[in-house]
């Protein structure tokens, strides 16, 4: 058993955690911490936890030692907190944008401020089973990264590895998310009556998980932020160029080989049928990223999708993958999940 | 090991059938049966279950004999096909309204037809596990009812049984529902941008699930229902009158009574709090029925509202609670699944 | 030419006044009043009027004299400020709850507070052309009524006018509404993600806007409100009984005869079609407010349904039919766009 | 007066075309054509048309000689009927994808067939006034764009036609559209249960927008177009690279001078605010096409993004635009619905 404390618990991310950590046969959760919202039961923020848990929040200074803490902070405030939640727990998964650039410059760029804790930036291994699986089995400090940028990678790795596209070009990345990625503390612009129906350019260029396509695939990225409606689910759009001669098949091939083995990735590229390329739609509340691509063969130009519940794969599901493979448990255990269709 | 087999596998109660029965631990699927599409892998129609199962659909002669069978065909199918089906397996859980209703004429007055096999109406025992529990033990035909009316019933049932409200009144029900209940073969009316953001009164009075809710409760229900913008999801209002002197604390007593040993009944009447009343969005996915009520105690009206996803609970899952039931198993098995929030 | 000035113009009501007066031939405005914005662009908080006017939002005292004024306030606030605004206008419209009602004793129980202006309560004419045309012709003070309201007395008025219900059966109105209805300014339960797909029942019992229709129709209504997925839109759905020979020809010809003059009223209830009864859907923009109903003729019940717009026929739109009817134009004018479908 | 013809009048954009056409002060619609539906009444199957006509819908025969006639077909029909549409109309306004292309051959490859009335190819003028105004004055045979190709076009053409930007490189297009793009006559795939909350990737290469595109900027367009969560709507995002040395200002400055005069293209590219970049969702029902810019001066990289109706701006209201244009009357006449916010 495993005695885990999630901070930051009454928050999106927190939430989802605590559903898949309450469901996990092998994880016991000692803190659900709030700063909001202390000693109030937690099935009053997370009202699908009803007759699931009886917990309450708690202050972070109420948890004690535990096996593993999952931070789903504020950005910024895991770096501030950071030394308090190693001094509890050997194992620190980090969900923030705090240690997920390894560059204090690069970091300064994106969020414009100075790092408070630059000497852990080496530290912390990236929580990307799908590159660093091996890493993550010894790993005390990891990373999760970013919804877009999880999609983002998985959708162009297996082709920058075997050297398939032309660097030079870079590859730009068209993101579209839900609304659950401004978090519960959204502000009014993220109100129904704004936000339903809306295909809100948020950030044209700049947006921060670019950093972190581009630092994971050694590559410039260019990436463009849109809302569109949805609650959940994330999809990238990836455009890039192939290197001369590479064709269709060897494209297929790929991402075949790839993640072949990948519990959670599944190669979706079909002739026909409605969801025969990676659409968020099947993928809610379960932990897969669905990859699919398409070749113009007259024009070399290259195009990858990625899908995924940014709640899940995107953030608490894909932490909880790194647990398990920490641990040395079958990575889908509490995972299971499949998705819902239709929804 | 329960082996079974679901009639109509291609729709989408078939579609949650197989989704949960897959995911189960004692069962095992050993046909998926669908006149449209056989030969077809089910996860080309059922993009949920990429990865979950290589399950192709098959005709229903390739049937052989099994433990238990669902029936998850078009309303009139059920009852042409019945003896085939009881030919193949002792256990019958129909999903259909063929046999809903025990009697010929009141059948004749909502289908417009004369029953077909109205020599079986007698032996189905209704699937309701709360009204039914008992008899479901020993049951080889089950009825599942109708989304709405399981809304319906379980949402005024603890006052009926108690003779709390005035009979003589009759009870009005106001029934929203996603579109998912139209199935996967809707017409052009169903179409996206016809039916986004709707509401449609598509049965303002005389719905089939009325007289279902009359059947259980006893009492004469008016029911309108409504197509409102969702997938999945249904919730029903009941407007009645009390009987004169029972006031708010009875009422309240009542529904903690008759639920409180219910694993997929909650009782959700908050003074506060955005989810205070039943609300499908955050039970999607799962088999909870969530039920709740309000009292005007100056005019002794009551309202009484219940929540469920109409593919699970009003369902495929409410179905494989009544199998877990009959096989003398935990109920909740395979139907853990606590929905998901926000979403 | 009427000039005229908008109080609250920065909430949604008061940018669909601002919509629809800065589009109206016979109409100018000549200021907007908003507390939070003063000095802003309209069109930075109204993004659609982009490229229509270059207003920019006034303090109330900056409004000089001028014909007609609407008080687009929050509930309260018109109560506090009316000696402001009828010294500067003879003709004052309240689109706020606090002169609906006539009974100062009713007001207590649904708004929890004194009338701070109660001799002026009498004064008020109710914003109803369909019921209180001929008065508005002539008022100074008009009180447009609330949406909900708005639908729930034109589904009903011709069946009660003509004594053709049981009135000691009282009505039951289920009222539907989009997340427009809760304001530009409303809190994190109307962010996207907790309010998105949602059926939220915000109002089981005593609604505001029951007590306006029990007034308007002189019964006893009780009404259950529920948010559902739309941003605009209301639909109300009314349950009653015939009295005893009252057939369906009867009522079909009632609705007939109440409404075959007005500009705003169709009655919808066709026999087929997917829009066969009222739906918001077609209606968003419009001034329109469908009617429809349908006939158990077996049990004397009666369900009636109406659909609007909440900003305009239930609001903004229905104003600016009060004034023209006030000013003695054709009613329709600035109010002729028709709706949009699909949409 | 002109006098108008509408053949595939009971289309989405056929229902548009009639609603403006029908709203347009110096239009009169001698024939609304419906193969489908020949004799049947107008408005029901354009239910926002109730009560605004009483048309009904007639034979391709019955339309005798007029003024105008729009065809709102099926791809490949207008080429097989245009014979039919010039003998009875000296202005023909194409809205199909049959007249788009001047090229044969680009033609086959994206259309998959030979062009039947190849001869005339070069006779249509784009219906762009954008970009081809003067040539609209007097035009008799106008191919109105495709509603992604138009935002597509507007998107870059100020760049493009002062030389801004690198035309080696190419530009990338993310397309994004709600479902009545798919029109009235869509399979199941755009059931509301299947279509509802998708990210679909129907075309990730080869759309035919993508032709126009190249067309008319003159450059190696290539387009993705992803249906997403919407009825109406499109949102174009372009991904190019600047020639050296341009900086912000300069695409700034593009932009201001392109469209200064433009009644129908508004310039969207804010520091702050809700709707700071091009959003549908404030335009539906409205003939505006906003375009916004954003510039990456580091990487010279550039992001445009443009957003329209598709049925309107799209379609229907960019072709009475054309009309407008050319019977030299004021563009924006019958055009100036501003669009509903919220939404």
């Amino acid at each position: 058993m495993t005695r885990v404390a999630v901070a930051g618990a009454a928050g999106y991310i927190g939430g989802e955690l605590l559903r898949l950590l309450l469901g996990h046969p092998e994880v016991e959760v000692v803190g659900a911490v709030s700063s909001r919202f202390p000693g109030k039961r937690v099935d009053g923020v997370h009202p699908n936890l009803r007759s699931v848990t009886d917990l309450t929040f708690c202050s972070a200074d109420e948890v004690g030692e535990c096996d593993a803490v999952f931070l789903a902070l504020p950005h910024r405030v895991a770096m501030t907190q950071i030394d308090h939640w190693t001094q509890r727990s050997k194992l620190v998964f980090d969900l923030t944008g705090d240690f997920r650039l390894d560059d204090t410059e690069v970091f300064r760029r994106y969020y414009g401020e100075e790092h408070r804790a630059a000497h852990l930036l080496g530290d912390f291994v990236p929580g990307i089973p799908e590159l660093h699986r091996d890493r993550l089995r010894t790993a005390d400090l990891i990373s999760v990264p970013g919804c877009m940028a999880m999609a983002g990678v998985l959708a162009l790795y297996p082709l920058v590895v075997r050297d398939l596209i032309d660097l030079e070009q870079g590859a730009q990345f068209d993101a579209r998310t839900g609304s659950s990625g401004s978090g519960a503390t959204a502000g009014p612009a993220n109100l129904h009556a704004e936000r339903s129906g809306s295909m809100r350019v948020f950030a044209p260029t700049g947006h921060r998980h670019e950093a972190e396509i581009s630092r994971h695939l050694g590559l410039s990225a260019a990436m463009t932020a849109t809302g569109v409606e949805a609650v959940r689910g994330i999809q990238t759009i990836c455009h890039a160029t192939l290197r001369p001669g590479v064709d269709k098949q060897t494209v297929r091939r790929a991402f075949r080989e790839q993640y072949s083995e990948e519990p959670f990735v599944r190669v979706v590229a079909h002739q026909r049928g409605t969801f025969r390329y990676p659409d968020p739609k099947i993928l809610l509340g379960s932990n897969y990223c669905d990859v699919g691509y398409a070749v113009d063969e007259d024009s070399g130009r290259l195009t990858t999708i990625a899908a995924l519940d940014n709640l899940v794969k995107g953030g608490a599901g894909n932490a909880l993958q790194c647990l398990n493979i920490r641990m040395g448990r079958p990575e889908n255990l509490g995972l299971t999940f499949p998705g819902l269709h239709p929804l």
